[in-house]
């Protein structure tokens, strides 16, 4: 995928990690491919830079802009500082002051609006209008999805014969990604999605065969309560095998356990993926598998346990 | 080193990582040599398996004991394990649990013993007497120091160039490995020893040029309380530029900024050499210094911030 080359100078080719314990676990040989080690900590990063280095001369000029209140705002806000262009960043008043601070701290500005998901969107619009920004979308953008991926393609060149991908989902630009990526190989290993139980849209929208939204969601794995969007679905229904869920209480004893077995900082969204393989729900045995580590964000104050 | 070979196909090769935002707080490019991803959990199974190894068929009958309520127990109780052999490990009778049950899980047996220094090598001495068994010292010993030595020099193959390595040191088993895999360089970076205050033995030693003992240390970094020993303390005194210390207040805050901002689990007596290069003691501006990281077991529930 051209996405690979465009950000390869930018993005951490990140380094996959194994684990005798949790293989023994699984019965299965896991591969994971560590993203919380990626730029600002999270996948994000990749689609973000991808997102902006297709932008032509007359856009970078004009500036990007999102809605993020979590990675994706980091990651623009990077992208955009290593391009050379403004970023602008719609979050919502509530958000926390210290990923405000952090988005500030890559030179991005910072627009505050009501705590709604309208509000988000209408001081997007706003904005878009009346700087002739590009609008760059978390997850439902071809170029952001593409960027995503990259950490797929990456894992399935290092390491031959998977016979499964893993990737957790939220609004779909990762686990997207991750179907482009296995549909690029020869190998063609499935791809599985992991849920939260308690935000489990695409999980809803894959067995309907219609996109679901995700109401109320009740989860730790902050960066997994967004619905799918009308791209991101639709390349989940074709290519991804199965939503699998896990529960809160699953994930953050699956966290806990690779902070502990890897001794890696993973934040819950990224432990979701491990729940799931631990809860017995897939076969797995003999199987290779890649596990996407999708982030590293947490409050070293406030752990789950 | 001929110890490298012996373990290449028991120990990880551990990744090295690099952080942007140490390499600019401390001017200088950091290369982390990440021993917390070792087998169990630290460099101590380096030394154990080499020494291990290096055992005739005849004293791989009589089995291997040694005394220790850390690392270097499970190191010791594994590397037995994968050689086949019987391991002995005498611990104070006031141990942690789950220490005791580690060691346990890795098939040796536990000796208590009660919690003094002299006590514990007064039973390890009958154990020796009475079985015929080889002690496996966790530091004073040829075998174990070079194998602990080995990281810092796949470190060195793997990062050409390094001007300066900088490792913990306690007993001094790892800084005197370090001190070998230096000298067998054609590059000879220099190599710094870091302690902490509270445990400053291994200064006092460089110094004043006579082996000073550790009395009532004082600090959180658990492995870096033992004084050093009559071999190690050669290796030092010969190889070792300087012994830089850092307090415990220091060695926090680099801990908890290595698991913000590197995503990995260290424990207090790895953030040791970081918290020395944080505090600014050493001239550190456009060089590439190797830093090892020796361990990351941890309690999760008890977390020093």
């Amino acid at each position: 995928m051209r996405a690979r080359e465009r950000i390869r100078s930018y993005a951490h080719r990140t380094p996959v990690l194994r684990s005798t314990y949790l293989d023994e676990r699984c019965g299965a040989e896991l591969f994971f491919k560590c993203e919380n080690f990626q730029k600002v900590g999270a996948f994000k990063f990749r689609g973000a830079c991808n997102a902006v280095l297709c932008l032509g001369a007359e856009e970078l000029e004009r500036g990007v802009v999102t809605h993020s209140s979590g990675n994706h705002a980091q990651a623009l806000a990077l992208a955009a500082r290593i391009r050379g262009t403004r970023a602008t960043i719609v979050m919502p008043e509530n958000a926390a002051r210290i990923k405000v601070e952090a988005v500030r701290d890559y030179g991005a500005q910072v627009v505050f609006c009501p705590a709604s998901h309208a509000a988000r969107e209408q001081a997007t619009e706003r904005l878009v209008r009346r700087t002739g920004a590009s609008l760059i979308h978390p997850f439902d953008d071809a170029r952001v999805i593409a960027g995503q991926g990259t950490a797929a393609l990456e894992l399935l060149e290092e390491v031959p014969g998977l016979d499964l991908l893993i990737a957790p989902v939220g609004g779909g630009g990762l686990l997207g990604g991750t179907v482009l990526a296995a549909a690029s190989r020869a190998e063609r290993p499935r791809v599985v999605g992991a849920e939260p139980s308690g935000a489990d849209d695409a999980r809803r929208s894959l067995e309907s065969g219609t996109l679901q939204a995700s109401i109320d969601p009740q989860t730790i794995a902050d960066g997994l309560r967004t619905s799918l969007g009308k791209l991101t679905f639709a390349l989940i229904r074709d290519g991804v095998d199965a939503i699998v869920t896990a529960d809160d209480a699953a994930t953050v004893e699956a966290m806990r356990t690779v902070w502990m077995r890897m001794k890696i900082v993973i934040e819950p969204s990224a432990a979701v993926p491990v729940a799931v393989l631990l809860g017995g729900e897939l076969e797995l045995t003999g199987r290779r598998v890649g596990v996407i580590l999708s982030g590293g964000n947490v409050d070293l104050d406030a752990l789950p346990w």
